[in-house]
């Protein structure tokens, strides 16, 4: 697990790059996200060390991002698989963000590899702020803010 | 600069996180938001080393996600401080995301450090998926799809 972030054990973009920040992490959350489950398609599709696989799998596993579950092929032994927890499926704010900057700002030739769409339709969903009671709120006005109690040390 | 990752040269989370995801990036581009913009701010307040302090933002200047510009203030001498540009300002989705997942998944007796509100009101928002004509979507029906052309090779 990577270590904590100096000053920032307080702040939840910190506390999440904790989990979520290093090398490869957020790929086999796409992944899993794309229906991946198996420790092989996994590394066949990103072309990952096996080793550096099952080192961000346990820690994606003990931060209750993926669960590890047992299952039997038919005539098979025992494997395991990888399946998003609740906690894990929440994390398509993210990879939704990350998708929408990068087809924008760092886009290829070949155009976007992932689109997020509302099922059943398949039609095409973007992330907007709102307000509390639903409004869409124009991104401009959208500004970070410090909780000075929260960070009062600083 | 990071290396790509794999096989995913046409992905736009992979494209995303080979300018954001090295250790520190995220972070240095949160205390952007928070308004800071001097390099001895950025040092003072992440405890960063001032060498991978300098790596990270060439990288982010590199690739379009911040701006230098040189200032003098009344009786020094020419400094430099680091700005976010409108490519940078939309990262702020991506800073949301993690900030709304720390929240939930990574709490802090503390509270949260960090709500992004509307001005000038500082109503709090929430980062949701709508549809193309502005509609909220249900978040469990939201699914990400592989464009099959852009990742043919795989």
């Amino acid at each position: 697990m990577p270590q904590p972030l100096g000053k920032d054990a307080r702040c939840s973009i910190a506390r999440s790059l904790e989990v979520l920040g290093e090398r490869w992490t957020l790929l086999i959350v796409r992944e899993a996200f794309w229906g991946r489950t198996r420790f092989s398609e996994f590394r066949t599709s990103l072309g990952i060390a096996p080793d550096v696989l099952t080192d961000r799998l346990t820690t994606l596993v003990e931060h209750g991002v993926m669960e590890r579950r047992a299952y039997r092929a038919e005539g098979s032994r025992e494997r395991y698989e990888y399946v998003l927890t609740p906690a894990g499926e929440e994390l398509r704010y993210v990879l939704g963000a990350l998708t929408a900057w990068g087809d924008q700002y760092r886009p290829t030739p070949a155009g976007p590899a992932t689109r997020f769409v509302e099922e059943p339709t398949g039609a095409p969903v973007q992330l907007r702020f709102v307000s509390s009671d639903g409004r869409l709120v124009d991104p401009e006005t959208v500004v970070a803010v410090r909780n000075q109690a929260a960070t009062a040390s600083r």
